[in-house]
């Protein structure tokens, strides 16, 4: 470990791999309860995955994650197009979404709010209330955590759900040959913080301007999406869109060994990300794949039942659009 | 909710009580799964009890608790007492205290580590390594979380655990009449911050030093005993004495609508902090009584059970003090 230590100051992505996985690496994989029996770690830290999960005696798979919200992602907040109930919600979203990512139902979520000296009791009571309902829009609960003072305000959480044995979706788990599926329009987010840095965001329709910002205010975490993809035969893996739709195209291709083949025109793109990308003359498709929270999923399925899988999506009102498939290599190619 | 609102940056209990909780009792108790059984929430955060916990189909109640460290407790890592590594060895110990407070094993630890720009990666490692350990000791694992860049160190974590159907042990269970256990000397983390603060921690015989800075840099929660306590018969109530021995003594009483009565003699002490009272001239029930994070568990159990109990304790190898006993009325009160 000398090599490590002697590189100081890192960054995250190195400290991620060349210190934590290490250390944690060393652990064992098994817990022994109070009856005697174990539950097994069957996807912790090392598989850099949306969440852990362990394996419980009977008929339940435990996933859980932490998401800590904070810093860059609040500069919406900062030029006030968000508020306090907002930022609650987008907590519980953005840990919910993980959940989902593995096929896991919500169960609850522990959240930590550290306020800082200015905020009032309204705002904090909007925080609280904004937590509650993003959770119980997942089918969750909140069932507490911690609250204080902070210098600034702290969002964290970690969110839990359960999952049947067996069906627990991974990063980790394309395989050549299978469709890659997609929940929604990528973007949105992102083109709603490119245009409120412009200064445009208030230029546009306000219908537009709603659209845009509805993944910031009132994000869906594709938790019935998640259900079906684990119920369903053939679907191999999942990861949700949290970091841009590429990143997720490039976990899911590093994770499973395999390359990701999409089709830009396969891609669904929402009308209002036209509308920023064309407004600020950038390339539609940096908004699409690129950096953006807009928690959707993007999964694997046999490629023979895809569209019985896409039917089953529309028979129960949710979108899915089929926009590439997995081969054999390494690495994302857009088509 | 007018009247909540109109008093702004009201106090923690305050917020707690005025607005967090009326918030979150509106949710319902119950989550519907996969399967189409449900998952009911039997201790929230209305309970305000030491952690969260949900009913699961099958064999198992699951808790979970999180607990942020910051401020005030780190006063003696930047006096230069504590390490990176005890740091971390600290986060688990008082997110799975609150674990074996409910009765439950641990099971696993969701961590949140966000450190200064000034944090080098020897540092970091140390935090993780901490943290690893730390929940070895206590029977879990680190199943990772979040790592990220924040102006000051940032440690947060969730901590999970399962207990049997029936045995969940709550603050709200002491009845009339059982005995009061405690499961080790209290005052020890504060007598070490007070030694430390008033600058006399190094005149003190290393060893005593040594034993006031292990509930900081070692802290041990009472995960055996909690296995012990959630088995044994009669066991009604139990919490952790993270916020001082008074304050779990009157906690237990207001949640359980109770008084209890302890002995001041019967309360066992601690040489080193004998050592920090007589140094400072210090009133040693302050110290004892007052708030200090020594994670022992309090537990309440029928009269007739108690010296059974203990009997079984001391054949595990572990400390068990009968110090009082639960009456009708309300309160605490020190004879």
């Amino acid at each position: 470990m000398c090599s490590v230590f002697d590189r100081d100051l890192s960054g995250e992505q190195q400290r991620l791999e060349l210190i934590l996985l290490p250390e944690l690496g060393r652990q064992s994989q098994l817990v022994t309860l109070q009856n005697g029996s174990t539950a097994e770690l069957v996807c912790g830290a090392t598989d850099q995955d949306d969440c852990a999960a362990y394996s419980l005696s009977g008929d339940s798979v435990l996933v859980m994650g932490s998401d800590y919200v904070r810093g860059v992602r609040f500069s919406l907040y900062e030029l006030g197009y968000l508020q306090p109930y907002d930022l609650g919600w987008y907590l519980s979203s953005a840990n919910f979404s993980d959940i989902a990512a593995m096929g896991a139902r919500p169960l609850g979520l522990l959240s930590v709010v550290r306020y800082p000296p200015d905020m009032d009791d309204r705002d904090f009571g909007q925080v609280i209330a904004g937590i509650r309902d993003g959770a119980a829009a997942c089918g969750g609960l909140n069932v507490g955590g911690d609250i204080g003072h902070a210098e600034r305000l702290i969002l964290s959480a970690s969110a839990f759900g359960l999952v049947a044995p067996g069906r627990l979706l991974r990063r980790s788990g394309a395989r050549p040959g299978q469709a890659v599926l997609l929940s929604g329009p990528t973007g949105v987010a992102r083109a709603a913080l490119v245009a409120a840095r412009a200064g445009v965001l208030e230029e546009l329709p306000t219908q537009l301007a709603e659209i845009l910002l509805a993944p910031w205010r009132r994000a869906r975490p594709r938790v019935r999406h998640a259900a079906l993809f684990a119920k369903a035969e053939g679907v191999s893996s999942c990861i949700d869109t949290s970091d841009g739709l590429m990143a997720a195209l490039e976990q899911l291709s590093s994770r499973s060994r395999v390359a990701v083949e999409v089709e830009l025109d396969r891609i669904p793109v929402d009308e209002a990300v036209v509308g920023v990308a064309k407004r600020l003359s950038l390339a539609l498709p940096d908004l699409v794949l690129g950096d953006s929270v807009d928690f959707e999923l993007v999964c694997t399925v046999d490629e023979e039942r895809a569209a019985d899988l896409m039917r089953r999506a529309s028979a129960l009102g949710l979108d899915l659009f089929h926009i590439g498939r997995v081969a054999d290599g390494s690495g994302v190619a857009v088509l």
